[in-house]
């Protein structure tokens, strides 16, 4: 067993503090990897507080994970000690369905083993996530992380870059399509980078008027405040494609109406009470689609990975040190951050 | 001009009673017809009684006609006097944008002409339908009916049938494809017919136990209460597609539920109110789509109609007089219907 130490939650209610833990034994096709960095993922925060009702304690957070390997296994043939690699959200899945044969390991129909607060299917026990020195995972599930890029800033890529990145590519977006990004935050900076460097004419949307400026700096050909209905009515039937990353309750229906005939509105994020219902007015009159993603599989965050490092792309982030986690949920909460914060593992090193 | 007489409403609180009117003079591209049948959709109550608030009177409803051409202007090559022919709810369109030239004219971006309650491009006044002796369609509007088809069964095809038939092709309904069909109405039963004829599996979706034996006569493989959630629960992750007919307000989870990663749920019913708000979750984790479809655009109605006419499809129908219209509405309202009312015109013509 390898010793572990991270920064985990022990209830609800507890703020994050130092855990001491074991991760497994390296098992023949097992990667152990240094961690140097981990974005922090909303998904953090409302699994550390039991908000979707799951948690099982003592929980680690972290999905977006960037570090160095250490070990292999005496089968992995694709990584050997000293290679900068990732984790994302996904650690294993049962590779016999339908949907892992596809590549599409999220959509697991056996259930994917996520990357903190999942069955660990050698164990049994829980899985612990990226807040720590070091994690154990299976060849399949550890992505490369092109050398090229600021690992810092590819942590995010692991969870909020694939996110963006799948639905636009599932949905055909490219030059001379016009696409619009709902919400600037984590998902949406990504989604408005991807979107701009797949060559489309990119709209973001954002309820503040102070983000015009960034969102024109991150790739937007346009910025509209969608409070502004004038707005937003110039754009009426115009959108091929919709990418919403706003997970707080909100309006479809403005959005519904800017997109063409047969467009299509992804949403990806998942609000804790339902949106307003959406008119079926909408979908019928433009044969209109409204439609859902899920991160990606392993072979397309490879794929995004590779397209990110021949063109340079990475998360704008602030990094922080694991000591200040719980300030950084309390900022996350006031959308106080442009536009992902990263952990420096080497804060947690230092510590333990 | 010709004259013309028909039965329509004066307000909305009127009963429909006979009422005598012109239609424009023949124009060179125009086809002149003599109405056998026309089949009873809820639209024309709908737009009697002035429920979508857009009415105006006099209106006289009737989108699903089958008649015999009796005169054709000077450039129509493709109709003569004698054939038999059909018209639908679409009778004009700009034929100048990006869908008119892809022939879905139905998403016409300057507006489609319906075949009533419209507004007539000729004279400028509002259309009347097909509840009448006789009209007069452009000559691209003009659908050829099969001549071995039970000319008042196929009435309903030029809307119940393209509106359900034109979603099924859209998604690729085919052998091997597992698909439901939720209602069974005027649409539902069309559905069902199609889906079954097109060779997937059909699951028809109901609430009333009593439709069980009907729904097998009609195409079903199999019969689903709605109501029973443990049947629903059988069929859960398995659909690659399904055609909801039912425009009443109702959850759509539950249908959303059954359709496969990647399966898509198409709207043809626009409910008054809107139906409960679909959850996000449901989209998300297996990438599924809710989505709209509105009726269908010439070439297709073609397309279906001569599906219709090599496979001996037509409607289940209840032929009635047009006296007995307004009887017939209040009968539609209690869903006492199997599954659509056809008037014949012999009724009218007799009275005039």
């Amino acid at each position: 067993m390898l010793s572990s130490t991270g920064y985990g939650a022990t209830s609800a209610t507890e703020p994050l503090s130092k855990l001491n833990f074991q991760r497994r034994d390296l098992q023949p096709d097992d990667v152990q990897i240094d961690i140097l960095f981990c974005g922090v993922c909303h998904s953090d925060l409302h699994t550390a507080r039991n908000e979707w009702g799951n948690t099982v304690y003592p929980v680690v957070p972290g999905h977006e994970i960037i570090g160095r390997v250490t070990a292999v296994g005496s089968q992995v043939t694709h990584f050997k000690a000293g290679d900068l690699v990732g984790v994302g959200c996904l650690v294993d899945s049962c590779q016999q369905c339908g949907s892992c044969a596809e590549g599409l390991e999220q959509y697991c129909e056996n259930g994917f083993v996520g990357t903190y607060n999942g069955e660990e299917m050698h164990s049994g026990g829980m899985t612990y996530g990226g807040y720590s020195t070091n994690i154990v995972v299976r060849d399949k599930f550890v992505l490369r992380i092109p050398e090229r890029l600021d690992p810092a800033g590819a942590a995010p890529l692991l969870c909020a870059g694939i996110t963006t990145y799948s639905p636009l590519k599932q949905w055909h977006v490219s030059p001379g399509k016009k696409v619009g990004i709902v919400g600037l935050g984590g998902l949406g900076h990504m989604g408005l980078k991807l979107a701009h460097a797949m060559g489309a004419y990119v709209v973001l949307f954002t309820t503040s008027q102070g983000k015009r400026e960034d969102a024109k700096r991150l790739g937007a050909d346009e910025v509209v405040v969608s409070r502004n209905t004038s707005e937003m009515r110039e754009h009426r039937d115009s959108f091929d494609f919709i990418l919403n990353t706003v997970a707080a309750p909100h309006a479809l229906d403005p959005f519904m109406e800017l997109l063409k005939r047969d467009g299509t509105m992804v949403l990806v994020g998942a609000p804790a009470s339902p949106h307003p219902s959406p008119q079926v007015f909408n979908l019928i009159m433009k044969r209109r689609r409204l439609a859902g993603s899920l991160i990606g599989g392993i072979a397309e965050t490879q794929e995004m990975l590779d397209f990110c490092g021949e063109r340079g792309i990475v998360a704008d982030i602030e990094t922080i040190r694991i000591q200040d986690i719980n300030d950084a949920y309390e900022r996350m909460l006031k959308s106080d951050v442009k536009y992902r914060f990263v952990i420096d593992m080497t804060s947690l090193k230092q510590e333990a």
